[in-house]
């Protein structure tokens, strides 16, 4: 796989994934500005990449500062992790990264400024590591909840493009295909922005894993002829109680999946955890531009002008309609959470 | 309103609606052979439209006949209805016009060619016209289930233009809002042919009847902040049983309305209640072409080039999941049809 996000020459190249998967192309970013507005504008996104790309323009931030005296670099330091953790309201890893930069800067922040850059670079490219060894453990955990002959139905992204590599939902997906278990992914298509058909058809096409391509209308059709035997998907935030918040539709498969008996599971890294927000009520939802809807990437408009739109990016799906939350620590019932993280 | 379907210069006249709501378009037809393409791609589509174009398609293809004998008349007769009755497989409203024009064919055929031609082409219009007038009894019974400030939950478009005129669940919408009643409706988008964005929209903004559109996804969010009150949708066929085909994804929606307790009602007229089904399970259910799902409305390719697609055009929604039907010749429980219908 191409990697989402990586340091190319002293910059961020960034994976454009709103042009795929017609085009593959990167950005690289020269300053911390342009990996914000790569977030901002979903060149970027899946709630684990957020985390690591932030990092990333952090210690792209931190190096851009010239100066020699600690005050001035304090102050830049903490305006770069503003404007970072100002791209997207509701993924948490997003926070998560900023506070471990953050973190970072308050060890060394009675070396040199060189030193103070050099380490937050080393650990930024360390949270880019650590992402994918965490997913590879979370894809070997979710993988005996999947069946040889299995059919699963995944919504949006939760892929190597969602991470800095292997995914959270789809390496479950990758971990029971590499086990030799013999499944197909049915992939919604994931309006308004149609991760689903653009990015996980793409890349589990690329691994040779089986996957049909249906609109997220066709879901409850197809559990009702018995054609999905679980669901996993990512998440961009789960709150101390099991409620998951996570690309709007989750929720409307969760209902569904429960209704035809079949189990939903989430798949996130600790770092998607919130112990500070307690219920689902109190994750704040993205709204984004109308246009998404009016719009079908770049193609025509598709509604009368001056329409009235809904567009949230996000839902929460309760704690009761999930069977399992998958993580590199192992599988647990969402209501044990506070047993297992902190 | 634009009419959907009329007489124009003894021509069939159609408005297109793969075009709207960009342009206003029309396709005048001289030959069936031209009435029954705009029927299988699309332009008119709906279950009553596609009854009442069925029948004028059937007039105009017996006009097209200039010799003076009987038999080969009766043979060119048949096979303009077997082309006609070949366009859509799941809407029954086509095979009941089918067989209405038939029996006029039937009880006229002892007269003169001009006169049987003359005959048809009156019935047509009488179709055409009936279907207007059995909207509005429909929207009248239908408009007592909602209630003053209700939001509206619909799917697809099932309106005027999916009819001859007023429309049957927009046809319960408009004489609840002529009847004075402050109501809002939510508009699915209905991928993959967008018919919510695309003409549900589009014909009640002409109307002034509020309207907020929604991607596919985004009803059970809604439903879960307690935005819907009711959900009104049309149908393609309806069993005996009370189970009903309509556009792919009303089943998810009916699932969800369930889950929520919000009644879910199908407004449909008696042309669409086929007592020779006995269940849904007997609707043979029309699959469509990938590119459907793979483009958008013309627009760009949104998945990989190869990628396996499922693509159903309608789903069945189970008696069990609908609070009422509501038809020109009241509202009933599904289960109570063979009461009444025969």
């Amino acid at each position: 796989m191409i990697p989402t996000v990586q340091w190319h020459e002293g910059q961020v190249r960034i994976l454009d994934q709103s042009v795929l998967p017609e085009r593959v192309q990167f950005v690289d970013c020269r300053e911390y500005e342009t990996v914000a507005e790569a977030i901002r504008t979903l060149k970027v996104r899946g709630a684990p990449a957020i985390g690591v790309t932030a990092a990333l323009g952090i210690a792209l931030g931190a190096g851009q500062f010239q100066g020699s005296e600690a005050q001035p670099f304090h102050a830049w330091f903490l305006k770069v992790c503003d404007r970072l953790a100002s791209t997207r309201p509701t993924a948490v890893n997003l926070f998560w990264a900023v506070e471990r930069m953050k973190a970072v800067y308050n060890r060394e922040k009675a070396n040199p400024i060189a030193v103070i850059q050099s380490r937050l670079r080393e650990a930024a490219q360390e949270i880019l590591e650590e992402d994918v060894r965490i997913n590879r453990e979370l894809g070997r955990h979710g993988a005996e909840m999947i069946q040889d002959g299995d059919h699963i139905l995944t919504h949006c992204n939760a892929g190597a493009l969602a991470t800095a590599g292997y995914g959270t939902a789809l390496g479950v997906v990758r971990a029971a295909w590499e086990a030799g278990k013999r499944i197909r992914v049915f992939a919604d298509e994931t309006r308004p922005v149609l991760q689903g058909a653009r990015l996980t058809t793409w890349e589990l096409q690329q691994d040779g894993i089986p996957v049909t391509l249906i609109t997220d209308n066709m879901a409850g059709a197809l559990m009702k002829q018995g054609k999905v035997q679980c669901c996993v998907v990512g998440a961009d935030r789960i709150a101390a109680n099991g409620d998951v918040a996570n690309k709007i539709g989750t929720y409307s498969v969760a209902v569904l999946a429960k209704a035809h008996g079949i189990p939903f599971y989430v798949a996130a890294p600790a770092s998607t955890i919130d112990m500070q927000t307690p219920t689902g009520e109190e994750i704040p939802i993205e709204e984004r531009n109308p246009l998404e809807v009016t719009r079908v990437h770049e193609g025509p408009t598709i509604a009368p002008l001056g329409i009235d739109v809904w567009n949230p990016a996000f839902d929460v799906t309760p704690a009761s309609l999930i069977a399992a939350i998958i993580t590199e620590r192992g599988v647990f019932p969402p209501k044990d959470l506070g047993l297992h993280f902190t």
